[in-house]
């Protein structure tokens, strides 16, 4: 993956930074790719250029394989793994190549949040003025509310963040902040502060979908990391539309049936990237997740539950809001650092102690397009 | 699939209109379907609405299913359908919804132009003011130039797609056009004129992908159409990077693909749906397909192999000239009148004698991304 953070790399530069290392790391620089799969949001808006599955199959030179983008708002990159991963076990395809990119920088702030608040429903949301930020401070109050939480306790999640984003040399934000920093930064949208929510990064990621014979082939067996199960579930489009204010109906169907197709339970995770682009979703997240019971996240995060070194790490990475949140980008990443963890290989400080199992669960739209991907070194 | 044309309905409602009716033909009104996957190539731009894969899992009432938007420009359909494909050959789904659609008319037909422009290369194309027709134009005389192709000639082929798309009820533009009249229609760009070109179009269709379960558990083992082969290939983005000016070797390798999967020749085609988005295209398609020798396309219309009651049935449905071309639609509703075909049920004086098999052909870009489908009813 690529450095996040405001760049001045273009789109195609930064997808082929990411591929090009992707495709070194797995010896596939030379080999014949089948197809590529680009998860990315908006680029016809947020940078002006459009078809990005044939510009980069040309920019990466692996034409004449077949190429598609594949969008689910921020979850675009985790969907894009999926169909790379779809076309593989159908034996359509033996080496794939995903690449998860966004360039958000290229629009001032104001345009940038009116083409991401494209993907909440206009007729319930939009034309009252809704935003991302806005619904994720209903589900935080309401939270709240039925259990207790305070605002210093979800201060201690962003804390976490920008401490593992502090160790992360590719993280947009690598610098530890304090709870009192948090809970009194600006307003977004009460009671959400600054450092509760992730902010717009330019950055892509890149992976070598390949089956067991192209693994084989490229003598490979040692470092794979084998694809477990992936799971995919929607919710109403609207947030008010759904069952309930503080629990994602999406992650619960996406994990049952990731882990049903893995054939293992949320007891035997051992590390996490999950969707934290507002302090609350890491929380809702990991009671959806089946990780601890409902309204007790705070408790395990009080705990260190959920540090590098604790029982169930998450986020070790800084999640989306200390590594940053390049919308396509994001999904592509988690897995990209799970991979990393489950070989050994993450930054100094951030490596979990032999993990054996990992988990990707990526957010799309406000909550309503979850992917949940599990992967093992075993 | 809707009717397509300039339409009053929004992009849900065609969505919504081809959907209910692909799902009450299937008998799955009342099922529970694993996964959604929408083709369209710009919501965003051109309705002003995005994550259309969440939107329409919940006004299609299929959440909590996973869902996907596939983009690969004006050939989305068609690698949505491919993506669908995958999910249930990989044995992930059972049940997979395809829609593809596009809402063109809301934007005026100068922005519908920029936007479209997007697909093409900003470098080697857009900067220079170059458009998909314009495209075209260098392609047609290039042909021209190299096989003596007349204008005369040229317009036999919107000939053949309108006198077919008189009797399609569900086309854009169902009147018959003369030789003379598209041979002296105003000029779009030398030496293309207007009923060379596709019009931008309004138009959703849809498709219900099963696995052989699936189909046994609904009844539908005799009505079912069988999915032969999918192949996919890509070329450079900017034409001039190209091998050729008169052949698309993205077509080549994506019937290759298909052919392989498949295990038949294209001898065996009985019927096909090919992307005719301009006049010219049809012959350099026919040609890469195998269907005729290099430069004598035009031999195989004249002597009405093409024709409806031809040995080689091109387009009976009007094909993207008569029937329109809503970009994302395109390459469903192909798929979907390939099964009319290979049912039976085409309309008054567009079905086939007995067709065996049928293929897809749908582009992407301009001739850079394509995606070549088999389909039998045996």
């Amino acid at each position: 993956m690529t450095q996040f953070g405001v760049l001045k790399e273009s789109i195609v530069e930064l997808a082929q930074t990411a591929a090009f290392e992707a495709m070194e790391n797995s010896s596939t620089t030379e080999s014949t790719f089948d197809h590529l799969v680009v998860g990315v949001q908006n680029p016809d808006e947020f940078v002006g250029q459009g078809h990005l599955s044939t510009l980069l199959a040309d920019q990466l030179g692996i034409v004449p394989a077949g190429a598609t983008r594949v969008e689910s708002g921020p979850s675009s990159g985790s969907s894009a793994f999926e169909s790379a991963f779809a076309m593989v076990a159908a034996g359509m395809a033996d080496l794939v190549l995903v690449v998860g990119v966004e360039k958000m920088s290229q629009v001032d702030r104001n345009t940038a949040s009116t083409i991401l608040a494209k993907m909440l429903s206009y007729e319930n949301e939009i034309r009252y003025g809704a935003t991302p930020a806005a619904l994720a401070a209903l589900m935080t109050r309401r939270y709240m509310h039925d259990y207790g939480l305070t605002r210093n306790e979800l201060s201690l999640i962003p804390v976490k963040a920008h401490r593992n984003g502090a160790k992360n040399p590719l993280a947009h934000f690598q610098k530890e902040v304090s709870v009192e920093k948090v809970s009194t930064s600006r307003m977004v949208a009460d009671p959400l502060r600054l450092y509760d929510c992730s902010a717009t990064s330019d950055g892509a990621a890149s992976l070598v979908i390949a089956s067991d014979k192209a693994v084989r082939d490229h003598g490979l067996s040692d470092s794979a990391i084998k694809v477990l199960g992936v799971g995919h579930g929607t919710d109403y489009l609207a947030v008010q539309h759904r069952s309930s204010l503080t629990s994602m109906n999406a992650t619960r169907v996406a994990a049952q049936n990731a882990f049903t197709m893995a054939g293992i339970t949320s007891k035997e995770v051992d590390v996490c990237e999950i969707h934290d682009a507002f302090s609350i979703l890491e929380l809702v997240n990991m009671e959806d997740l089946g990780f601890v019971k409902r309204g007790k996240a705070i408790n395990a995060v009080k705990d260190g539950i959920t540090e590098v070194s604790g029982k169930k790490p998450i986020n070790p990475s800084g999640g989306l809001k200390a590594r940053g949140h390049p919308t396509g980008g994001t999904g592509v990443a988690q897995i990209r650092d799970i991979v990393q963890q489950l070989r050994g290989q993450a930054p100094k400080g951030l490596q979990v102690e032999n993990p054996r199992i990992g988990l990707t669960h990526n957010i799309g739209g406000f909550g309503n397009n979850m992917v949940v991907a599990l992967f093992s070194n075993g």
